[in-house]
């Protein structure tokens, strides 16, 4: 347990508004917000004058130390949590992702095996659902009851390996419905990219741009839209992770306007770096990018990420941190289709969203809070335990400060990889301290974790943030049959 | 002053997310939120077990005794603000319009004269820009430093009564920007309409369905872009009241998604009913929906301004209420010009905004609040003494049944007018108790209130919610000269 | 062989312009196109003063006596091409259809054996790919070199009986590009609706209006987007049939717009109807309506479409006649999903289409001539043999009345069923007199056909309306290797 | 008068096809079209073999010696149309210009005057309403009744020159639908630019840089959306000259999707080069890009431009060549507001569309000569006689080399300008001879052409191209009153 602290003199931010106030924490909580507080004996004071306090980040979606693709993502729990903190992110959502045939429910406990002795910081997990069957349902319902976990993801691509056709996804979502969870989609068209990665081999192409090449954005907009109109007739909410493209990023926007349930995860990637890096030179660079769906080509594509993240059509960041080391990604240096897939954004997705989002003119720091953290808090009903500075809520908290800048490098960043596909990116907004759950774990430079200090957060079913309205509307009948008389006419004999 | 009052078992409702707790109001504040309050002795109590209790409502938009075409609004400041409180209204936000080569400030004290006898719940006032010289902006900057005011209206139609010209108005977004006040416009193509509507005199066509067909709905589009680009131009943040139509709801969505600092108010009106009654066979009727711009014949009108509204693309609401009664519309009766526009909505609002959009499905209690009441207090910056149920802020409330229903009826409403647009009109939604800084001014049916309760609120000017990112955007500099090497080649000779 | 016929002094309408003119026919042919031509003596003449004078219609899309769901079309192809005749049409395009496993040869001989001796006027033929093998690849080659076709229909609904999923699908456009033919999809998501089609059943919707909700529109856009976009990674263009819904014809004009080589067939269904008839209280007429697609409940759809099809977005028209009459939509009486699919069309849809397209005033005359006739002779490659009033074209012409009109009935019409789904519908734009090859078929109400007078039009590949961006485009490289230097660093070593 | 003259062994190219043909040319016509063609003694002949013949380019707009900014453009009648047919340009459409209150007759007759002695190919005017009164009205009626014009241009820009205000507009746009001609738009905002123009000067940006910015894109996009609505208002067509942006092209996009008859210009230079010029370091260089409206520094803007083109979004291409030489643009070296607007075109205009267009793969020949000459001659009301290869229509013909290529540059270019905005451009797209009227005026490389030779060509109103659409809604009347009881009860009394 931490020793009380407080925060003293700071700009508290939160999705609502920005105040000056002190921020006293005491037990894990938030104890106290308000002005000169006066505080206990012995509390360690961290002066915030002239800076921002936040609501700690929350990433939505990382890996750490995923079996893929023959080897293991080089960020481990403890290393992937440590990385977080030093960059003012203070809990993670990661995946459970069962081989094909695998029990759900005995993944998620070697996951949370692997998890829990490493864990700086909290956390918790969606589960994947990579195969269908009636036995898969039943354990989802135990998942959903027992272990904590609200959301389910789907893969429509990675065929033979996570993919599911539209028939499984189809009664995958009638399940996450009828237990009123949420379903994330890995939305590309797995047999497209199938076909191409092929057609890309017998044209020779083998090097990292083949990787984006068989998998255009338009396979990836096909299948967020092919998603949508199947979860929509189910009424089953649906999260989309990893935006990548202009294309998919826009499907979401339209359905999201005739009212569909919907929500859009870009990543730090997307919304930091564009694809024009596979087409580079050095084949290191190259594959250091490379990642399912991959950054595209059109370089206005972060811009109008950002665009939308700003305006609300999109919703909320996370990084898909799932990080290969050189002598990994070169698994692949003869042919694309074996390099690992992933890329960092675990440390750097806080600033490199304040730089291109906050410094850039295009939200204002409420807005941050609610991208970065207090909307994933909601979504996956962790709100206002999490994802806001008030009297009650856990005490993850950032010290921010909005002006000075820092250069991202492979050479200085947390991560147990060697490259950082942000290299060389000036960011204003720095995390000066970060404290989970009360304890100080970055402060200016230095860090201060502890191995397991993180806890799992279970989290209930029935969001408000997302079923209220789902609710709502199956209260009305969607469908309702025509009282006809019977026809009595002539009916023909067929043979 | 009011007396303690607890509000016990209720689920409160702010924008962020609803919880069960009790609130206690004193001093005309709100004192206490949380479960099971324990209370001074002498406290009233209300019970509001398995209601919700929500943030009074807001109408950003009111003209109440507004004179207008020869005559003067119904409602006066007295039965309008009764109304409200009667609808689960709290504030409204009327409009101060002088004539054109009037003093803006002594319009402003006009109107004040007229209201703050009389209001029974708090408000405030634009002010209406109607013609430009030096002088008016001079005006401007005493009415943002010393008046509280931070909100101006221009008019694009109303031509010679209202109507400014292009370069007039560019000249106000200047001015409005420079003072961080916020620029409001009714968008209609003012020349347009004039010409049309002679049109429709020489076809014969005198009925108030010549009032729409003279300002169709491209009419309103076309003056909405033009506002939008020309404030961009100058970085001015803008705000679009009543909007009526698809088609300026749809320039509106644009142009947040290309990053313009741009609001939009649908209104009880354009949100609840549709223009097919100008049509109707009954004069007296047909006529009590004529108001500026019009409502529009396309009956997916209101549903689809409700999904926006739900989505964000349109951001609150207000009512553009100033009512006239039959004697006054008939000045028309041969001649829909000389028909007073302007209809109904203070009391009515809060209940057909949640039939038709919480009800529905489309959106859930805390969207609700954040359209009726909390993002018109973030927009003109009252945020958080209003909008909010929070400790410190105002206590202005409402004891909501989101189950029990109400129909709609002239006969029954609390209006000064002998007309409703909404007549039969069958609402989920009832406001049982109204709160007006913490005393009960609405208590399942009876009214209680006092002429000269209200206050005047005033605003002032730089709200972070709009100019956070305007400030932001201003340190960037937006034109950026090219270094050259002067021209030293011939130059023609003129004569 | 017909005699020699003239027509005289009728306005003739090209795509391109209208132009008084006479039209002397002979052999077949048009020998002679200008004012106040002589004629060989024994040249029969029909007066066409104050009228239009039209290339023919054709219709793209029909199914003669087709076998479906245990039964057969009523309109067998003696019925259904004098029906055409009677309507204005001179050409129709059917389809060969075989079953999962058929040969594709022996099925389009199959065809051709039922059609010849009985069609009234000239036709061709697309051939389904109801499944996939390399065998159905090289029965495609010789149906392209030798058997005069040049157009080839996926389906990606009917499960188990036409659907081929993604892969299959792909695999058939790589082999239709390369023998430079044209793709063409039924485009609905079939597992969606299987799994629809259930839950109506458990719903107990058994009526009509169930058919379209398991398949609502949505599943039709879904589908309509899959197709291009796979279509479009492999440069193949793509001929969408019966567009039924705001939603596909969307998608078809946003890819267009960004240079896919795609085409949207909206239907006299479609452009003259509404499913709004799949509510009516009677099942008969509620039955009479189904077909896949189906017409959508949003009224405004045709409307939408025509204007779609006026611009340009759309290009042309069919009608998917496929006729049953009320005895065996019977086989469905208490279970909607085994009503035989289909609805008339080639009778009535040159009027339908120049009621709601020309005298609403959306499209000229000679628009109207494009979308009945000239661009579906580009599209399928008989232009100019088809589609121009020019010397050395088939003389298949229409003399029409665009001011007189006509009202549709089953009573009247010259179908072998006994519904209309245009029962009622007034139409301006008649035919007086239609002519197949220098024939008179159809005279002021009186129909003169002859059995087998129709001969097959074999259409050769390549057609320069289709192919020639998409060969320009096939000489630009599509992707291009990026040449590197070989990675020479460390890899790491799997177990 | 020509000589007869045989074009030999080409594909000629039509809107609707292209096909193998001989033409014959005599007196000034095409006497016959066909294979293998006889032809009398002493015929010219050319040999096609292996390229395509074209119907000349038509460029719809030019300024040609304009008088303009104290100076006159360099391009003269005679340099202007010589340079036309050295590019394979057969026609021009020039404007008469009159000033404010000068009279439109006279001016019209002064710009005869001018170019009848010196056009050495056919050649037309549009007239602009620059001011607006009764008599403007009634001069407008006899230049469509005796002088042979039937398009009226119409400035939003220019303020205090040539700009009319909306009320101006609109009684100008009553007036062309009155008399079946075509209004043309030059759309901008001209009270922005002022204004902004200004703000550029008051912030020292005095470069050519400064035209772009004071001008930015939705300033054109905003005006072009208000003369659409405008005209729509009176149902009179509308010819939006020089589409120069994205914004401006989705504008008319849209308004042609709902049924506006409005047609898009975009031009060579908006097609073939980007406003990053203005940008340049070198005055002269970037002050020879200067024209109004700007060139767009978002550099896909050609492309996208190009896309709607072949897809028929945007109908034809002009040029808007109104040259200047160094000496000219230098009068504004201190102040970009003086720099002389204007750029070339005219030659060019070919070969960058089919460059962009055609050896692209975005569009196929036949919508080339759609987009260079058949539609302008439609919408103008010069078809068939101009824009097709047929017998009986003028003889303005190219001999095209769609595979050879050339760079473009000032050093070998035919205008009387020292500078072409296309330097250094290699097109696809060579025309090898150039024939006006049946006399060869350009034959690979050698310029062989006679002043005067031109005929100003008259063209009549009520285009059927244009005005049958627009004669068949006027037969609906789109405004119907409601016939009512008359209203009876009280009416206030008004002081």
């Amino acid at each position: 347990m931490a020793a009380p602290l407080l925060i003293r003199g700071g700009t508290c931010v939160n999705e609502d508004r920005a105040f000056r106030a002190d921020v006293f924490c005491e037990n894990g909580t938030i104890a106290a917000v308000g002005e000169n507080l006066s505080v206990p004996e012995g509390t360690e004071t961290i002066d915030a004058t002239g800076k921002y306090v936040l609501p700690g980040g929350i990433d939505t979606h990382t890996h750490m130390q995923l079996p893929f693709m023959g080897t293991q993502a080089a960020d481990d729990f403890y290393a992937g949590t440590r990385a977080a903190l030093a960059g003012g992110t203070t809990m993670i959502l990661d995946f459970v992702l069962p081989n094909k045939g695998e029990s759900l429910l005995s993944a998620y406990e070697k996951w949370r095996g692997w998890a829990d002795p490493k864990v700086c910081c909290d956390y918790s997990f969606h589960v994947g659902v990579t195969w269908w069957s009636d036995e898969v349902g039943k354990e989802m319902e135990v998942l959903c009851r027992d272990k904590g976990v609200n959301s389910f993801k789907l893969f429509m691509a990675y065929k033979d390996v996570y993919m599911v056709n539209d028939k499984e996804m189809y009664h995958a979502f009638c399940k996450i419905k009828e237990l009123k969870a949420l379903a994330q989609v890995h939305a590309e068209n797995g047999d497209v990219i199938a076909e191409k990665s092929k057609e890309m081999n017998d044209l020779g192409i083998t090097g990292p741009e083949g990787h984006e090449m068989c998998r255009p954005e338009e396979v990836e907009g096909e299948a967020t839209n092919r998603a949508i109109v199947l979860a929509n007739q189910v009424n089953c909410p649906l999260y989309v992770v990893h935006v990548m493209s202009r294309c998919a990023a826009d499907v979401i926007c339209a359905a999201r306007r005739r009212g569909c349930v919907v929500f859009g995860e870009p990543i730090a990637a997307s919304l930091g770096v564009d694809g024009s890096h596979y087409w580079h030179k050095c084949w290191r660079h190259a594959a250091g990018y490379v990642m399912g769906p991959p950054l595209r080509p059109d370089t206005t594509t972060p811009g109008y990420l950002m665009d939308l993240l700003a305006n609300g059509d999109l919703q909320l960041t996370g990084t898909d941190n799932c990080t290969f080391n050189g002598n990994q990604k070169a698994l692949g240096k003869d042919d694309f289709r074996k390099i690992p897939n992933g890329v960092n954004g675990v440390e750097d997705r806080m600033s490199v969203v304040w730089e291109k989002g906050v410094h850039s003119g295009k939200m204002d720091a409420c807005r941050f809070v609610s991208v970065t953290s207090t909307t994933a808090a909601k979504i996956f009903n962790m709100y206002p335990q999490k994802g806001v500075i008030r009297v009650g809520s856990d005490a993850d908290l950032v010290v921010w400060d909005g002006e000075a800048t820092r250069v991202i490098s492979s050479k200085t960043h947390h991560h147990a990889v060697d490259f950082n596909i942000f290299e060389g990116l000036e960011c204003h907004g720095v995390p000066l301290v970060t404290i989970t759950r009360g304890k100080i774990a970055y402060n200016k430079g230095k860090l201060d974790v502890v191995r397991g200090w993180g806890r799992f957060i279970p989290r209930s079913v029935d969001a408000p943030f997302v079923y209220s309205r789902v609710r709502q509307r199956d209260t009305i009948p969607r469908y309702v049959k025509v009282d006809r008389e019977p026809y009595t006419g002539p009916v023909i004999q067929l043979d």
